[in-house]
């Protein structure tokens, strides 16, 4: 495929081009058995123990918004890429891009967003960097965390695991946070109580593990290209179909009203604390009532199903009978949403 | 001590600024017993075994200078970061904020860099990131890297060790990165053949711990803020004071020759492949004799002694019998050097 010239803001929507960039440059100079499942943490075995690494740099615009702030995305957003690996997050590392200028309230209200986050996730703020760069060379702060954390026993995710009739599990209802930063930016007029639903998932996630790890196959959080890029990304890997039913997807008012004045597809919208999981058909419905029954776990689906065709693809089946191709995100209609 | 209303570039220099920054800020939000010792790197303890993790922003501008460029520096920088703290690295992350308009062949470029120098220090790249800001939010490309690494046995390192009588060990020349990146600015005029410093430091470490790591005390990597800067936060720990050796530190004519013109103290500038460690009085020959005789450490010298006196306080004897208070760097007169 042919490859652009300059660097644009499709290249970080988590979508087509995002993959492509990384395909086409990352992966091309530095293939490695770790780094090309690109799962959201590299797994590294020691001494028969897992450990998960996971880093991301966050960039969102603007630093707060309905229900969170950067400082606090900063921590949720690390620690789901961990517990979504099934790995209990333990440490993190924040590193701090401040452009100079920057009011030190600001930035200590930040910091404070952070511990919070820390404290509620039970992780430890283990270390850092600061760095400040030339007024007009930064956007006020950007912060890069890494987490790193302990993939609990039994756990065993991965692409290669799914199978035809396996289930896909959704935590609830999506495209939230993508429309909370959408609306705290002004650029639409639209009424909305929304906020974002940043925190962290390992409260809602290490159940599962507990109840049955080996029946859980694969899981991601759909944060930049939403639901359609994280399954779009399964059925390539898998090369098996994948279907949805549309009506099983919870979506708020709030979300599916403000797509629709955008011409925009929820399924493309970013969350920020919900994990879509691939499991063991005969558990499926179990792993549902289990999340239903936990804080936070109430509006839990099965939304659809792992099919033999189209293969490679997914598609959408409506309450009509009708059904549709989802397609990844392409270009960004939301730039700079985590 | 008053605080700032604003951060400034001083912020993020690696002198008092910095340091007041990261204990008035996140130290005082953030405290736990693995951040407290604001040390290079964060050493988490699992099963009896010592993982050290670390993380680290890279900003420096320009993007390329006379041996080396911010992908190349970005791996070397953390890799360095566990090395000084006795810990062999074996894996890397890379986070990269990325501003719209950059040219792929600079960002393909620096992948590359990274690539290379992650084969050169022997550290997997097993994930990362990628954001796009739009244009003008950001100066070409910033990246944060992430080190993991395995604390080798035996090692024992930290403030609480050093003893009045341990020498202090110098790798290497120092300032040759800072001057390098100074002149790749072109804002002063000076013909010099400099290159920086930067490279892997784990292949001059490991055989001193292989030698006796017990008898390595403390270690650093002179970076942001330099060799004044890391010695006077070792004396403030330890309450002891640290004397040095002004004719046997290490440095090259070129650093001297730019620190006359711009009067700037060459303690003050950073390198990107030294470290400074102290070691106990009775190893110290034998750890000089070790590292002369390694490819890389053929410079390498004792440049002084922990007294008792002056307390929390470093001091430079020059060759006729004086003397001077080496402070830490305080303002940036070299901003975005790493």
């Amino acid at each position: 495929m042919k490859q652009e010239q300059c660097i644009e803001l499709a290249h970080g929507a988590g979508g087509k081009s995002s993959r492509r960039l990384i395909e086409q440059v990352i992966l091309a100079e530095c293939r490695n058995p770790l780094l090309e499942p690109l799962a959201d943490a590299a797994i590294i075995e020691w001494d028969k123990t897992r450990y998960a690494l996971t880093t991301d740099s966050y960039v969102i615009s603007p630093l707060v918004f309905p229900g969170g702030s950067i400082g606090e995305l900063a921590v949720n957003g690390t620690v789901n890429d961990l517990a979504v690996s099934g790995a209990k997050p333990l440490v993190i590392l924040s590193s701090w891009i401040l452009e100079a200028g920057l009011s030190m309230e600001v930035f200590q209200r930040e910091v404070k967003a952070m511990a919070r986050a820390a404290k509620a996730a039970s992780v430890i703020i283990a270390g850092g960097d600061t760095k400040v760069v030339e007024h007009g060379k930064g956007d006020g702060l950007y912060i890069t965390t890494t987490g790193y954390g302990l993939v609990e026993p039994g756990v065993n995710l991965g692409p290669h695991r799914v199978e035809v009739g396996d289930k896909i599990l959704l935590s609830g209802p999506i495209g939230d946070h993508g429309i909370t930063v959408l609306l705290a930016r002004g650029e639409i007029e639209l009424e909305a109580t929304l906020q974002t639903d940043s925190r962290p998932l390992w409260p809602i996630i290490e159940p599962m593990i507990r109840l049955e790890p080996a029946a859980i196959k694969w899981m991601r959080d759909p944060t930049r290209g939403g639901l359609a890029s994280v399954l779009n990304e399964l059925a390539h890997d898998i090369g098996f179909g994948i279907m949805i039913e549309e009506e099983s997807i919870p979506i708020r008012q709030e979300v599916r009203g403000a797509c629709e004045i955008l011409g925009l597809d929820p399924l493309h919208i970013a969350s920020e604390g919900q994990f879509v999981a691939v499991v063991d058909q005969k558990k499926a419905v179990d792993f549902q009532k289990l999340l239903n029954d936990i804080p936070g776990g109430e509006e839990a689906r099965i939304i659809g199903v792992i099919s033999n065709k189209p293969p490679g693809k997914v598609v959408a089946l409506s309450g009509y009978g009708g059904s549709r191709m989802v397609d990844m995100l392409i270009g960004d209609p939301l730039p700079r949403i985590c």
